[in-house]
């Protein structure tokens, strides 16, 4: 196991990564102050792994609630259920509540958390590659919006991270690949030397290799802390880890929340901003086809639906958080390894890498 | 005018009190860091000072919101409305959303800019007694659910307060004499020889006179002030601004929100810990005569509700935010201008006091 610090003094948390830490009892109850727990899971997560965690948890007087699973349940009426459950278990403000799935999962009951009686101890399980290597660590918690994509939310950081990665070999193909595009995110904007090695391990990441993913997580949430630790509140570094967010957020709002997995909408908003890079003379066409590559190796799309047109791309991208002083802010890439974040760039450009940038 | 300050270091803000504040619109504007702003009122506050306010904001970009007016919209169902018009409206992360109006307005509009896009700039315009004196400074938001008062909200503070006391002089009475209950819980928790100004002024206040308003303010925000300052999170002594909280929120949950005011419920609940403190042996029966005395001046009710069981109440006190390791901590009165946060109590005694105390 190895164990990795988010540095946020006073709200400093560890990250716990490797192969069976959901059966350690007793390192888990070390992060738990209370006699109250509520796990929030997921109706495909509960029969694979809820008795496991159970079992950690016998002597605490445990309240679970299964949610639907899908992007689309990550609503403040799914929000309000969990609400109602707290409410109606008499949970205190001591209790802890623990979030087991990915990162919908996560993000919800880390936003329940931040919000039931004003803030409770809050502690995430991840088990998805998506929720282990990006959304269960930096304390970022939202629901959507029928406008758009985690509108609603806080900044709420967790006590500690527990992320097993045994939970990845019964991942779905699509949900593994989908937190690989998170993976590769990484590589993108911060190190080379990793997307070099991403190139050289797909294959062995995708057939479930125990080591390679370990490194995968360990790699990508030592990046994340790095970033969080000198900009928890998203005012400057952190929005580079939005690389293909915004482009992804409008594919998703666009195609309606579970249609394509967030990944999937990242993966595509990557080459997008990867394209745009390589019009604005940054990028050279090897590198875009390299990232192109890359994801399309992961089992990625790489190209926009054919249902999403300019005009309806620019509106949801028009209600992105990363709109400032009217201009969407876009996260492109100088080279493989180095992102920045730029406001200024022409308009008909990106109509054009709206309108089919292969 | 006068300018106090809640030293919450890098979150610390100022409270501007006098009267004609609502007009001042360069000192309003020094507060506003955005083009867009968004203006949360209710029914009865806008058609008395919304012009007013926006007489302050040409130049900029406003959206408005009035929400009905009373407790019972205080709800997670109204805070979807406010997300809403804030997404229709396309309001980015730098908007400033302007609370006028009351604790209900200035609590869920807090907590819609607690939550919105994990956070935006909040300005408390509070124009009743009540929020000028206790809501609108601190920085607790919330919304209630059916279950309990204020169980859903954040801690986050406001930007700057405006308490313009000339808003005081259109308050119907029995919002007026609501808002004086809070000032009371001043003078008895920390002030003695505030609570002896009050006997004094009482009928000033009521008459409305602009200084002994402004001095009850002014005295009532330092007060608050300072308690913030020490104990943002209510990990200790801001516990003790609850006096009668407890037992108010039983009686306003158990009669359905909006039944009696927030502030009488608080009087009545400041009795009833004033009761039990007597029975305790702390209080002496003069002195819980003085505040039911100085209470009942005011208008305000000093007896709980017929309709309120002993049973009822214990239930809805059981959800309250106050209890730890599955006892309520109440907040008694050891004397006037000293409180107390009590937890080993007779249980028989709660229950005497609960049955009818007088």
């Amino acid at each position: 196991m190895v164990v990795l610090n988010v540095d946020l003094g006073e709200h400093s948390y560890p990250i716990h990564v490797g192969g069976g830490l959901l059966r350690e009892a007793e390192l888990l109850g070390s992060h738990i102050t209370s006699s109250e727990v509520m796990v929030v899971t997921n109706e495909t997560v509960a029969p694979l792994y809820l008795d496991t965690l159970l079992g950690c948890l016998s002597g605490y007087q445990v309240t679970c609630q299964a949610l639907p699973d899908g992007e689309q349940y990550k609503s403040l009426e799914t929000l309000a259920g969990l609400f109602d459950t707290l409410l109606a278990a008499t949970c205190s403000r001591d209790t802890t509540l623990i979030a087991l799935g990915g990162g919908v999962v996560g993000d919800i009951a880390g936003f329940a958390a931040a919000c039931y009686q004003r803030g409770i101890r809050f502690i995430q399980v991840p088990t998805t590659l998506l929720a282990q290597v990006d959304s269960a660590v930096g304390g970022k918690t939202a629901v959507n919006h029928p406008l758009g994509k985690n509108m609603i939310g806080a900044f709420y950081q967790p006590a500690c991270v527990f992320a097993d990665t045994d939970t990845l070999l019964t991942l779905a193909p699509r949900q593994l690949a989908a937190g690989i595009a998170e993976v590769v995110k990484y590589g993108l904007i911060r190190d080379s030397s990793f997307f070099k090695w991403l190139e050289d391990h797909m294959t062995r990441l995708l057939a479930r290799d125990q080591d390679a993913l370990q490194h995968a997580v360990i790699e990508s949430c030592r990046h994340k802390a790095a970033v969080v630790a000198v900009d928890e509140k998203e005012t400057g570094e952190r929005a580079l880890l939005n690389l293909g967010h915004t482009f992804g957020h409008a594919i998703e709002a666009a195609l309606g929340y579970g249609v394509w997995l967030h990944g999937e909408a990242v993966a595509t908003g990557m080459v997008m901003a990867a394209t745009m890079s390589q019009r604005l003379g940054w990028l050279d066409a090897v590198d875009v086809q390299r990232i192109r590559d890359l994801l399309t190796t992961a089992g990625l799309p790489v190209d926009p639906p054919a249902a999403l047109t300019v005009a309806n791309c620019l509106e949801h991208m028009a209600v992105d958080k990363k709109v400032t002083a009217g201009r969407v802010r876009l996260v492109l890439l100088e080279e493989i390894g180095q992102a920045r974040l730029v406001s200024d760039y022409p308009d008909a450009l990106l109509h054009e890498v709206l309108a089919g940038s292969t």
